[in-house]
């Protein structure tokens, strides 16, 4: 797996729930799109998505060693509140975007403050379901630079 | 289902763990007489706790489709920390109750806010384990109003 | 006298001030309401409202004397700003239930902190003028338990 | 009444009180030139100080029925303490201005937060008594536009 | 009248609300013990408890024309909440006093704070009903210097 | 001059932008009736806009030597940020009115404080362009006293 | 013009300030990849860069009526100091994207703030230089969705 | 069993995971040593690590009927933000140890605060992996006092 | 021993320090007062004074032995920082006055908390140098009730 | 050029502005006394005043060029507001030395900060204009060194 | 000297101050029982107490140069409030461990907060006094490993 | 005596303590030094260097009596902590310059703060020795002035 994309909690709900802040596209039909992507690149993508901080967890840390090159993350509410998520991507070593859908600071306060934020490759929140795409394709150009 | 009870971490000990705070009745007991106070209303209600952040999303999640109409939650120390659960409480767009057994502002100071709140169709704390009974009153009250 | 229902400043204009927020129904046919419930149960109640910090510390002052047992208080603003209220209360040493009709953790900040929580036996918000009611519930089932 | 005209605690003891700060107008002689100056724009006025925050409260929610049109009120210290004048100004729903005779932000930091100045249709300090008048002239524009 | 006492909101409680923080002495002995000691100093002493901050701010305002020289006050609960009083007792330019029968230090944060300290002629608390003796022994010392 | 009235930026767009905030006079032609409103008390008025924060300070800088007196300011956004705006109008020594058209204390908490209110002459906000008009006829009161 | 491009203080400087952090491209080079590629998808693009606050805020200005759709604003150092940038965005009413070269919440403390993020169609930084590229990515993709 | 050994999200990793703050030791060498300690003393000792929140809370349930006498934990970053831990180690009325491998003070800021540590019969930190043995050491001296 | 006064830093400069703060009384002329007033009472009054911190601890550890049964302590400016002098007092478990000559609730915000107050018996400030003889009055009624 | 001297807002007026904060000298006066200073050291001194924060920027930027080899900057009010400044001096890479006339920690709070001092070669201030003075003397010790 | 052992204000009391909170052994004893230890791993302790932080930051400076290869240090209150006994340490550049007997985080707020953890090879604390046996283990351990 | 130079905890280490921070120059060298500038410009110095705040304090109250007419001033860490030497050159009343070596603004957040900044006659810091020459240099310009 070249590329590992991560969703936290109630992303699963993507598509029903709030459309009026995230849209009506369903985490599946992004996740499709993600790999599509990063096809056309020669790049393999794997998807993950749960709501619990542990599943979240593991699966990073299997990230160690299965090829991983890089991580695009939206960590839903876990951004805000979660010391251990942050250690786990400190731990694997691997560079990783952190994407929200919404505009977090166009928010409640508390979605203003992320744990992630400062070990970032890059960071990028309010494009809709536009932001993944974005931030595959900065991955794309770090993974596949022009010869 | 019309009524959810949901409770969060260490709610399983109730009974065991310092009865002089919480009280000696268990969580089952507990489970029972509310069961027992909606069947006398013609509700139907369902129970579930878990220790397991996640698992409480889960089924919070399973909530929008089975026909939950109303829910009772008393998320515990998830109260506190839990982006996670507020926005899957918000995700399913459920009306909801917040109980606490103890009066958690005679309690440390971090157990005086709640992440759930001001989304609650309604919030009660410090009547023991009398709280719930007065939480299905008021569902009761509302899911089957006066012909 | 039993129970003693208290409420505080502006509380006389239920049912015409802000009805979206507060509902339609009036004071008085909130006070008769609680007299009836109480009187179902054996208790007698009595109810009384100022808009004078002074006068509802006086009327807390002579509750020592006149034989009450159980206090439901609604302090409307002064929860938020008056330690007087919160020293009469604890002075006269009767157990009391803090109610407030709207959800005051989905309003402005400082309506979040209390200065009756933590002494309170039990604390209610959001249920509208049924929250009244609830807490008069609990009043009953504390001072006529089953025999 | 057009317009009614509050003052609140200690400004009673104008002219003699720290004549340095507010000036050596008295009230009364303040009250009297308002009550002309609505007169010449032909608009009843009517004046009321307390030193009892109840009293305010009572009065302001007599103006609800007494066909007041516009406020102008120097809630004096309860400008930064009193929640329940906030309330009660919300209540009537009437528009009101905020005066202050000193210039607030150029005293303690205590006197820089006010209850009252969201909600208000207008807010000025430190003109000193002239400060009431601007306050009516601006009532009178517009209650009175030109024709 | 030579020397005001002023007693605030709960004051007239004495000796029966929480003993073992206040002691057993009531009110009316305190204020008999305090006209009796200035007696003795040739001086005059009026004595003023209530709950209404409106009226301690009335009768401090009475100050200024009864031929009050100095204020012994224990505003209670308003010490920490009222600005209004702190204005009153600076508008009356008479030299006062601040007592406080229990450590307000060793009690809850908010009672830390006094709106009144910082314009006292002298602040003492923690010594149970016998701080009124020293505040006013010190009265005496600066008003019957020795010849 | 006798009167100088100062705008910063943004507020060139008075009348386009925001206008449910801002109304939809420009500014243009609020500072053409406050020239002609000088004008009939015999007072000369001269005018100034720049969104440039260096502009402002050299054209306050200029009314040391031009006759300015009296200096009607409202500093837009510089107003929360400024400290060299402050030190300008502190530098020139001529007294000055803070003026904001919208109520900027029901706006964003960053726009509740202010670097100039406590060296104005007096503040107001709120009133909407009407603001102008009322800062200037305290101008003339004050430099046209009555013989 | 349909994208409007702008640069705030210190950007002129990029490719030779602190490579480290900012990479060794140009400005020039930036502006000229951004024209080149808006052209690709049939947008024209302007750029401008300044030191100068005041200018920025002209500039924006001037963007109302020239015809811009969207913007891409790098406000360099302006966004954690600078309102009056927030109310020209506000004022022109246009979407902008808001990048940042480095990864600002990396840096001081001071950094981490934004006057501009809540009102941004979308935020990123840390991406380095390839920022500018995505942000036109999402830009094109707003204007010219496929047909 | 007589002592149980918790270790929380990411120890997992202990000897991969940044080793110059974690040194090279795995954790299951830990675990062995630790065991091979506590066997010297005569003590039995149980082991677990999980990444999951609610795993960990059950474990410590378990605790409370499985013969545990003193628990030694490491629960990692979940030391910072989880309030459910700290109710679960209430709840079973075990002593317990809280150790951290670095020295979390000499870290971020968000390590600095424990809402474990006033609950624990000793803390230590910094010592590296030499922690566990010395509270291993601590556990025994306890448990096995010389006779 | 009976009586315990200490002086802390600086106080050996009264008299020619800042006399229109703190009097032009020198400090053995108030220990020579405080000797004879508690000599009148039939008390033995010892006096200390000193620039040293740890001087000031070892002679109130020297209190445990030497029969002292109540200080009076002016801390002077270690009051505000010496938590170690704190813990002395604490240490000898011996009643103690704590007293201040000026208001130190109308000078710099840092001198407005105590490191002592909680612990005190009594705390007097802002009656000058009669406080000393306001304490020693105090401790006498404590030592020597009436019989 | 090897040495700068910048001067930022409103110290133009240095002479006329509160001479008894800022004493009566000129800036150019004190700008002559730098540049013969600097001659006798053999150091050519050019100096710069701007009220404008993008002038000063750009002066800033231009000694990248020049040959400035040392920057002496009073930035008067910009010290406490503009990160601009400081990413301009940070860019230009050249030492500089940090001066204030007055005493900023003597003065409003507000001043206490400075974006500066933490990358200044050294900060001065309070000792009035000779504080120009002692900055040229320790960079011509810098620049100059002893042979 | 291998291992100084320092020990803070009031620690001379142990064993007779609070000994329901720091035990009933007194200080020589502990520092006995340390050098027993030291020497039976063949290194030499010396042991220092003092009230005075002057005398313990000259005796932290003697141990430069008289061979001390580790310190264990309980520097008691001063923990908390002194940056002098911090840079001391510092200046030594021996490794030190932090020791305290009580559990800090379980007491006063202010004894949260360490001037000298962030600085310790380890810190341990809530051990009651066995912790200085723990801590000369690890000293042992560190300067005598297994050959 | 004329000029006192006094020198804090730790300062006794220079030229050994971190020489990358502090320099390698000694103190009893720089005070050599600053002899010899004063004795040039026809001044007396005197040195005196302590870890004891008491012994600080001490030193300075001599300097009232001993004809010391400036003091040049590097408390060391006691510039952070204590209000007692504070005190004690407030009581002294001879003008005073506060030197230090390093920058002490970019270093740890609790260096920023002094108890001496606002009542110095000047402030210096970061340029390493040199700052103390700078500060005699200036106490020279203010003793001697040209004739």
């Amino acid at each position: 797996m070249d590329v590992l994309v991560v969703n936290g909690p109630n992303l699963n709900t993507l598509g029903t729930r709030e459309p009026e802040v995230y849209g009506s596209v369903t985490l599946p039909e992004i996740e499709a799109d993600l790999i599509a992507q990063g096809s056309l690149a020669g790049l393999s993508v794997d998807t993950f998505q749960s709501n619990h901080e542990g599943a979240l967890i593991d699966r990073l840390h299997a990230a160690r060693t299965d090829g991983t090159r890089f991580i695009i993350i939206n960590a839903g509410a876990y951004t805000h509140t979660s010391v251990a998520l942050r250690d786990a991507l400190a731990a694997v070593r691997i560079p990783f975007i952190e994407v929200h859908i919404s505009n977090i600071h166009a928010r409640e306060e508390f979605r203003h403050h992320s744990y992630l934020s400062d070990l970032a490759a890059g960071v990028l929140f309010g494009f809709g379901t536009d932001g993944y795409r974005l931030a595959m394709d900065h991955v794309i150009a770090q993974l596949t630079p022009p010869t």
